[in-house]
């Protein structure tokens, strides 16, 4: 991945060139897989993603190879479970460098290995490159019995902003690792969110994964909906609590979990007033509590409760900030937190 | 792409962490793309192949980004061809470096549109990245309505060899390109011989494509069934012409053009004998004349009839030769020099 502003306009550019299968069910940045109908499959349709691990070890994010080979997986499989598809497998092209540790190479194997086994999926297939850096491409297939997939878009105002699990470690990893090498206790190992994907399925209006942070996911959510979000007090209950610790340290307020670009790879999602009762049930009975966080609004902004009152986000200029992450990390703090002077 | 030889083990080290899926219907290098059983699809079967464009680049081979794009795709498309599969389309993940000129970012976009458009196909989805080196990773998904596909196994002594189209492009190409930085006049354009795998698919008992040249698929095949074949005497005519001719003017033995590792990206099949006939006739109709180059032997060896007789290619070293080739292009010519006068 790119910084999400960055990738959103530098794909739009790339893809105009590209004429668009008429099978293609989803638009341009509509839904994290593709959706695919295929004539002779019973429930019509597949989903379909390719995702690239390499920026990520290129800035000492993902120093360790486990967590290479763990997110070469993981990133495709979040992407399958924001749809609610069902995996079949995943196809995995490892470009290698000359002379790249026999160890190290092993322990890349295994995080394929573990994060498969996690997800209850295969390798199906790869393929082996020399390259000057490590990068991993995972390329994931799914599929439902009854063809219905998730996208990006469809909610309404006035649906319930719900995440999938707790927030913010992604970040909280990140500042850790570039800021000291160190991951500061935070153990960053994000697990797809199959299992309660697909039984968002069957209520969501609405779902994404926050691959690239919360804010991201909402920007990308209120532009494809044209629509915007509140996130009501109480959202702080999300956060991920040795995350919040690690930040609090070091006095940085604590929506940047948010903000930042590393995400926890959770799935935000919204429910229609109406299924929230049946959903709950639902999700409560399979053992899992979603956090309520928030609702749509219809005008196409952020607003964020805290104590101090309510704010508005602009999440354009976060987009911004975030062209300058990949190259300076400790100067994308410094935005950040200027940022978050400005915004208070 | 490593060197075969390399990346045959390497791959067999890489994939040992990894259990292999209950649904996959060949073993590993058993078929050039993956087959794979999918519940709810009334073929029954899927074909799924991944593939990264990467060494190519670096080697200074495909100096045109163009050429770049048409091969993410094409490299694809022949996998799929080799198995008879009808592509439902790529995705393709593209990592890129800083300050990449956007004339060059076009034409590679052009190249991917174009080899799409050849293929009757699509780019369903992608992902881009910042990298130190230009490098595409495609992805391909294919089917049949039978669920029939090809696998490199099942061939028998006495079936038939056959090519699909013109042989030693790809090593005149690579040839020219590594030794002088032009292309000699060779156009090197490969095109998946999807309609051809999909006739080929009804007839033939294996079937591979020639992506590391020509006696590197045979070596295949012939690990992969135990079997060996004999390129019988009027092979040459299925050479292809002016890179014939470019290394006729180079001094250089025309069956190193099936002895090099950049193939051509034509298909090998086999036919039974009692099938040759129908198989003939129908490829006759569609205007295709593939060539009939050999047959299969059963003892595990290679050989090479020309004017001064029989050969047996020792094609174990010629894999090992193979491991400079991606270091090292004039020792390896040397080498393959040195390989031709000692087997002659």
């Amino acid at each position: 991945m790119l910084t999400p502003s960055t990738e959103v306009g530098f794909i739009e550019r790339l893809t105009s060139a590209l004429p668009r299968s008429p099978r293609q069910l989803n638009a341009l940045q509509e839904s994290d897989a593709e959706i695919i109908t295929v004539p002779g499959i019973l429930s019509g349709r597949i989903a379909i993603t390719i995702d690239t691990i390499a920026e990520e070890i290129r800035s000492g994010l993902y120093a360790d190879p486990w967590l290479v080979g763990w997110m070469s997986v993981m990133a495709n499989m979040s992407d399958l479970a924001a749809v609610g598809a069902d995996p079949v497998g995943i196809l995995v092209s490892e470009s290698i460098p000359p002379h790249f540790p026999q160890d190290a190479l092993a322990r890349l194997q295994q995080g394929i290995a573990d994060a498969c086994r996690a997800c209850g999926t295969f390798v199906l297939g790869g393929d082996t490159n020399e390259a000057a850096e490590l990068s991993i491409t995972g390329c994931a297939l799914g599929m439902t019995a009854d063809g219905h997939l998730l996208k990006r878009k469809g909610c309404r105002a006035g649906d319930v902003l719900y995440c999938s699990g707790p927030l913010g470690a992604g970040n909280a990893y990140a500042f850790a690792m570039l800021t000291s090498g160190k991951d500061g206790g935070i153990i960053y190992r994000p697990h797809a969110r199959l299992r309660e994907g697909q039984l968002v399925r069957a209520y969501a209006s609405a779902c994404m994964d926050t691959s690239d942070g919360v804010i991201s996911t909402i920007d990308q959510l209120m532009r494809t909906n044209g629509l915007g979000f509140a996130l009501e007090s109480g959202w702080e209950k999300a956060l991920d609590g040795p995350s919040r610790d690690l930040i609090r340290k070091a006095c940085i307020p604590e929506w940047l979990l948010l903000a930042g670009l590393h995400g926890e790879f959770e799935l935000l999602f919204t429910i229609p007033p109406g299924q929230q009762s049946d959903f709950d049930t639902a999700a409560a009975s399979m053992g899992w509590f979603p956090g309520n966080i928030g609702h749509v609004l219809e005008s196409q902004h952020l607003t964020l409760s805290e104590a101090e009152g309510v704010t508005v986000i602009d999440t354009g200029s976060l987009r911004n900030l975030g062209q300058t992450a990949a190259l300076d990390f400790q100067a994308y703090l410094k935005n950040l937190l200027a940022f978050d002077r400005s915004a208070g």
